[in-house]
């Protein structure tokens, strides 16, 4: 039977960095990675597969990462977790495990519309060779229908969208895209910019039925309305893949469907660890359960179970949430909580906004307009969150953020943080939005 | 005589950013800001007038931000402190204070080389008048000198050398350019970056005299070479300007000739304090005096100043140290201490650096290779400083990182440091630079 110290089920993000991971801090345990795919797609990359990039094959997770790295790769399906004899049953055989890390990851969720099953209706899988039939599809496609409207509906809109000829609709139920992600003063910004390159938004809008006879013609709204569609995407979230876990009796969480780990990522079996899209996270606010599933919360929660396995030496603060997107020039993110979360999760907040050119002087070249808000706890004058939008620098700026965050910084500490300015690459010292905006905050807060 | 309640004296970084700062947090209070110029110069932007802004008037920071934040403007020398009866004696007659804020700034070092005073040899001064003369002299010249290979050295060169009909050279006394900022193999990748762009650089290059009669002819330098020069442009520092801090018998720091203050930015008076280039800085690292004088480090100043003058609230914690450095689409930036500044101030250092693209997939358009170092204590794993090299986006790392050394993040902090992470704006979760890099530096580090 095939043993190694260490398996890793599972290849995407968390899987591969839990390997690597493994292996740089037990470089004598035997580390193996077993995966289904063929090959691992990056999967925030998935919508430039469809215009910027031009083909899942430029999207690849490199396996050179895995030989580099000492990993061994068994391409096989896992069918069983036997935590008695501490093996798993594959379509390879059997494989033996000293410790095991889940990584199994999400399934795109498929909701109960009528006509789902229609030829020419798509979920987004991380799967090669069904992104190869969805751009094949494309290619003759007229009119898209992107449903939902968050990240990835509108990168995948935009995408599919550069290639010019097409008509691309997204549907999305909340009143504004993007609304689980910014507030509505950002997302309503990112929907003007994203009209403004041809494609049409309807928002407050439910859709009834995807309709058509084998394959699919048009999308009926709530309200009656028709959408025509030769190609329909479903951007509508992913549910934790826990069937082997499930299986297997480990705890799952009831509130969010994700393998219960403890703060150092340990299911409930001593032996195996869990990270990304199938682990259950807890907020860095308050510890309750978070629905958040990013690649970036994936690869730090790998980090943290892999460096575990052998002792304990790190524990997982809770989910903090911090990410951005991008649409032609305009990016935008956020790092910790928006305005709206807080206000839900019952924090009495005191909020600042700055706006201004993130070059200085304004006249230098590539100087654009960027805003900044900040969330602040008003009695403790503890950060909270931020928002920013601007250039690419906003993908950089949300991390300076996180920093401030994860480290529990108040409005008087970042009031006088020590930053880097210089008039090609950032705003300037006197005007800095982060430092800026904690003053103005300051100005409405009783600091206890 | 004109009284107000606080008086800040200098129109500057430091002065403007104190002023708004005390408008803010004392709003009851009458704020007055003399200064001697008609026009403020943004300090930083000074090389761009050379060639990307176009002219001084672009370069200014605008008088609106007075009126905006309800601050009075006098335009007057100021000639002495009386601080027995807390009042200045100006040009424009005697003003009264009840709080005195010194952001007096800095005077460019003039060292004793032997034909300094020839007409065509300039320093750097922040005075539009100085300028356009260095500009109407640099239409007519061809060969252009640049005596020291800091920042403001390089990027005056680059700009200069921007209208392509002009022999540039840059002259340093070190074995590289930069060396006060980057570690070695940074400033060799600037450089090349530099030299690429048809300017000339000697290092390792002490200027023994600036020949010409009445007006330069040419550099002479130790080893006999004599470069030819119309113009001469000397960039090799500044001092803290103090005079009327000395005059005044305010305590000056021996080390540092400037103006001696405690954390809360008090000078030896206790009405009277001081922030900026004139006011002495003590390091994050260990508390020795420091001699960075940067806008941003003077804005960080100015806000802890201000915030304290009727009332203690912020202490400053030492000068970290973030800067950054652009040159076309070449940028760089530090934060805290370089691996041989870590060296030099006797730390037993571990140090890992990482080289990837900062877009994932690297097929993304703008993608360009970053080099990311760090520096860690090896005992605790405390950060002490990194560096980075890449696009625009540098100037934001640092600021990240600036936030992971302010609040003395460990290796292990870092490594599970929770990122956003973007294919159009950032590096890959799975190889985030920084996380990266702090894994790798754990690997050879004995955590206590």
């Amino acid at each position: 039977m095939k043993k190694s110290d260490i398996v890793v089920i599972g290849g995407s993000a968390a899987g591969l960095t839990a390997a690597i991971t493994a292996r740089r801090h037990y470089p004598g345990k035997k580390t193996l990675l077993i995966r289904r795919e063929e090959q691992v797609l990056i999967p925030c990359g998935i919508p430039y597969i469809f215009g910027t990039v031009g083909a899942p094959e430029n999207n690849l997770i490199p396996d050179a990462l895995l030989d580099k790295n000492g990993i061994e790769l068994l391409k096989a399906d896992v069918g069983a977790i036997n935590r008695q004899e501490t093996l798993l049953e594959t379509s390879q055989g059997d494989v033996g495990y000293e410790r095991l890390i889940l990584a199994t990851g999400s399934l795109p969720t498929r909701p109960p519309i009528e006509g789902i099953d229609l030829d020419g209706v798509f979920t987004i899988q991380k799967d090669v060779a069904y992104l190869h039939e969805l751009r094949e599809k494309l290619e003759t496609a007229n009119d898209v229908v992107v449903i939902g409207g968050g990240f990835i509906g509108i990168e995948f809109a935009d995408e599919i969208n550069k290639a010019g000829n097409k008509n691309v609709t997204v549907i999305e139920i909340a009143p504004h895209c993007l609304s689980l992600a910014y507030d509505d003063e950002f997302c309503v910004e990112m929907e003007e910019h994203v009209r403004s390159r041809g494609i049409t938004i309807r928002t407050s809008s439910r859709v009834q039925a995807i309709e058509g006879v084998d394959s699919v013609d048009n999308v009926l709204l709530a309200d009656g309305s028709k959408i025509k569609a030769d190609v329909v995407i479903l951007g509508v979230g992913a549910s934790p893949n826990v069937e082997l876990a499930t299986q297997a009796g480990l705890e799952i969480g009831i509130q969010t469907g994700a393998i219960t780990v403890d703060r150092t990522m340990r299911t409930s079996d001593a032996n195996i660890y869990a990270c990304g899209d199938c682990a259950k996270k807890i907020s860095f606010f308050g510890g309750a359960p978070s629905k958040l599933r990013l690649a970036s919360i994936a690869t730090s929660e790998a980090r943290i179970a892999a460096a575990n396995l052998y002792g304990i030496r790190r524990e997982n603060i809770g989910t903090v949430g911090v990410w951005s997107t991008a649409v032609g020039n305009l990016a935008m993110g956020t790092a910790g909580l928006t305005e709206t979360m807080a206000r839900d999760r019952g924090y009495r907040i005191v909020s600042a906004t700055v706006e201004g050119p993130n070059r200085h002087p304004g006249k230098m070249p590539g100087a654009v307009k960027t805003v900044l808000k900040l969330v602040f706890e008003r009695n403790s004058g503890t950060i909270l969150g931020g928002q920013v939008m601007g250039d690419a620098t906003a993908g950089e700026i949300i991390n300076a953020l996180s920093a401030c965050i994860q480290t529990r910084m108040t409005a008087e500490d970042i009031a006088i943080f020590q930053t880097g300015t210089h008039p090609a690459l950032t705003a300037s010292p006197i005007a800095y939005p982060l430092v800026n905006a904690a003053e103005m905050a300051l100005g409405e807060m009783v600091v206890s």
